[in-house]
């Protein structure tokens, strides 16, 4: 089929009528579907059921430091869980913090705590006048969500094929002090599922920023979440870096077990320079006594090392990928040269993302809801929920089920035609 | 014997020569015993052992309403949860919000919120001048450490037998507004063991606050943590009251399962007010997208109910009794009647409370130290680690066994009577 630009009125209109008739037929069939959530599915969190009885009433409890773990003691994690994060992390065991179940909660907290302590001895946030931080779009809206609650201007950031715009990135960071953090999903990014290229994490170690409490929040939330064997990728360590160009305390590594493990019961951590976590340890020490090291220590029963952890995340890519597939290959089939849409094809992560033409996102959206399937509200992936094109749709594939996807995603496509369509017949006037 | 004061120099000087002898022989043992830490021994934690294998591979793992407890969802908690913890909260279900391991960790981000985003509309605590919180002393380390760490000045008010002087809190209540809270231990108090009146409850819940965000800090640490069967303490509840004095908004209880299943990995909440709890929500749900359900569910399964919890907590009170009565015996024993110590006999909780003659406390802490038995820091029962009679000492029995305890109560009770007899010698002159 051509492009539907190149397509008369009349072409269109003829197109639009058969769209509709689609449309209502699939509409009848009274759908309930749901590719809104980056959640695992059944058959993901299955693959972890072996840690409900990892430890049982006969288990050693101890830590490898001799420590019961059923008890008080050990603020910032057992020595077995920091180095299987630490590796995880890639960084050494003496740049590791382990926290509570959710590595979103330890961004929260970092910037909570710039706000009511400052970081490492700067002026706390709550005493300036203005808060910024750059935001890579699209991207992640729990991050936005955060920044958002604490009042900090969010400035958006294109996020290209290889990671933010760096010229933009530098340009703020080295240029205005107020500008306090960016956002970075830099593996697999949600939603488009992009890596940084070393070029680019070249560049993050490289800046100069103006505000000496600048930090990259660097959520590494798919570090190990390949869907493939042998085309996977690969980005560079950043604290690493940072430390060789000088700006060792400039960055926040989070990570997290949550899609490896159980999302709401797994382990988070911090990595960062010694003085960083010197720092977050002043704060985590009036704030608990110590997470929960029966969770860290199942979690090394389970996984045992690096090794277990990537064995364990084959099994999932072996899940996820028919799902992506089916996605990608029903937007290929049906959306392929008719120039009313993009989208990633992404070697990891969850998510895909869809751009539309420009204004169409939302009605896509709400098109697709109508007909009962549930997608990501547009606007969602960028700050305070506005997309300035009205063109980017984040598609969650993982929860379903392959079969589901497939209705799924034949309705996402026949609801990108029809408003494509009616968008394009617009133009023509009344 | 006859109390220390009415002795003559003469007598004091021969005791202190004799028990000078006695701490030398003692202090060849070289032991090492440690009274200084509110932890549940090994056997009590041992008690919890079945929880550890009450989730299984084959186990049933959706919450009542039909949620997949290892995957996310559900913010505040599941249904069962809820109702266990409102049940031993002593509250409705609508008041109750399940937190992660820790409550000393709601509490902390409780007052981190109040500092950034103020209570219920009013102005964030980090844009006023000054904040100032009232602590019954002796009290809680960690509270103060909170308190101390954001910065709020700290005012003593002494904890009598039946709560803190009413007379002083309500007039600093009512008159300044920069009285933003007040930290309580209600019931069995960190140290004292001694809990509220109702007469005490009653005069909390008709305060008239100066500020509109003062809230009541009711960290309710040993609700059922009695030591007996046939005494016991009950103490009034707090919400019931408050809303019954029109002053619903105005306390935050504090609740968690440390001391009764296993410390760090149990499971915490915060009861309060409706439009209390919505507001803390609006927080929650920017931090996290949700605690760890698995552990919500492991504890609902191992507990049943409030009279499971009950059972299990008459099995700990069978592990503690003994220990509180061999320290309690050995101090009725050895120091009765000497007046140079008071001390508390507590029905339940974790602690006894020991004061001394006044100037006494750190030098006694650091007799008993250097024959190796480790006390709690002298001081820190007070805000900034100050007791400014420097005469109260926290004993802690639940974590050494019987024998132990045996041993380390004849060690304190010497390094007291040791302190005692110098502090009158002194006295005389050179």
């Amino acid at each position: 089929m051509k492009p539907y630009v190149e397509m008369s009125r009349e072409e269109l209109e003829a197109l639009h009528e058969q769209l509709l008739l689609q449309y209502e037929n699939v509409k009848a069939k009274g759908l309930k579907l749901d590719m809104s959530r980056g959640k695992p599915s059944k058959e993901q969190l299955d693959l972890s059921l072996g840690m409900m009885s990892i430890l049982d009433e006969e288990s050693d409890l101890m830590s490898s430091s001799g420590v019961d773990c059923r008890n008080y003691g050990i603020l910032d994690g057992i020595p077995e869980a920091r180095k299987l994060l630490a590796d995880m992390s890639e960084v050494p065991e003496r740049n590791i913090l382990i926290y509570g179940n959710s590595s979103l909660n330890v961004m929260f907290d970092t910037i909570s705590r710039a706000f009511t302590h400052g970081i490492m001895g700067s002026t706390p946030w709550c005493k300036l006048d203005k808060v910024k931080f750059l935001c890579p779009v699209p991207g992640y809206d729990r991050h936005f969500a955060i920044t958002e609650y604490f009042g900090i201007e969010m400035i958006n950031i294109p996020l290209l094929e290889d990671g933010p715009d760096m010229d933009l990135v530098e340009k703020y960071v080295s240029e205005d002090p107020a500008v306090k953090g960016i956002w970075c999903v830099p593996k697999y990014a949600n939603p488009t599922g992009i890596s940084y290229s070393d070029e680019v994490v070249r560049r993050f170690a490289r800046l100069k920023p103006a505000a000496e409490d600048f930090r990259i929040f660097w959520d590494n939330a798919y570090s190990i979440h390949h869907l493939y064997d042998d085309k996977r990728d690969v980005i560079m360590e950043i604290l690493n870096e940072c430390t060789k160009c000088g700006n060792r305390h400039m960055v926040f590594k989070f990570i997290s077990t949550s899609k490896v493990s159980f999302p709401g019961s797994g382990i988070a951590a911090l990595a960062a320079s010694k003085a960083n976590l010197e720092d977050a340890k002043e704060y985590m020490k009036r704030q608990t006594i110590g997470h929960d090291k029966l969770n860290q220590l199942r979690h090394v029963r389970f996984f045992k090392d690096m090794q277990g952890m990537y064995t364990h995340m084959r099994k999932h890519a072996a899940s996820l990928r028919p799902k992506f597939e089916i996605v990608l290959d029903t937007l290929e089939k049906e959306l392929g040269g008719l120039e009313i849409g993009t989208w990633t094809k992404p070697l990891g992560g969850y998510f895909i993302s869809f751009d539309s033409m420009d204004g169409c996102a939302k009605q896509i959206v709400a098109k697709a809801k109508e007909a009962g399937v549930v997608m990501t509200g547009a606007g969602a992936t960028f700050p305070y929920g506005k997309d300035p094109k009205d063109s980017n749709i984040r598609i969650a594939p993982s929860f379903p089920t392959v079969d589901e996807l497939a209705l799924a995603a034949k309705v996402f496509v026949l609801s990108v035609k029809l408003v494509s369509v009616e968008k394009l017949l617009a133009q023509f006037g009344e």
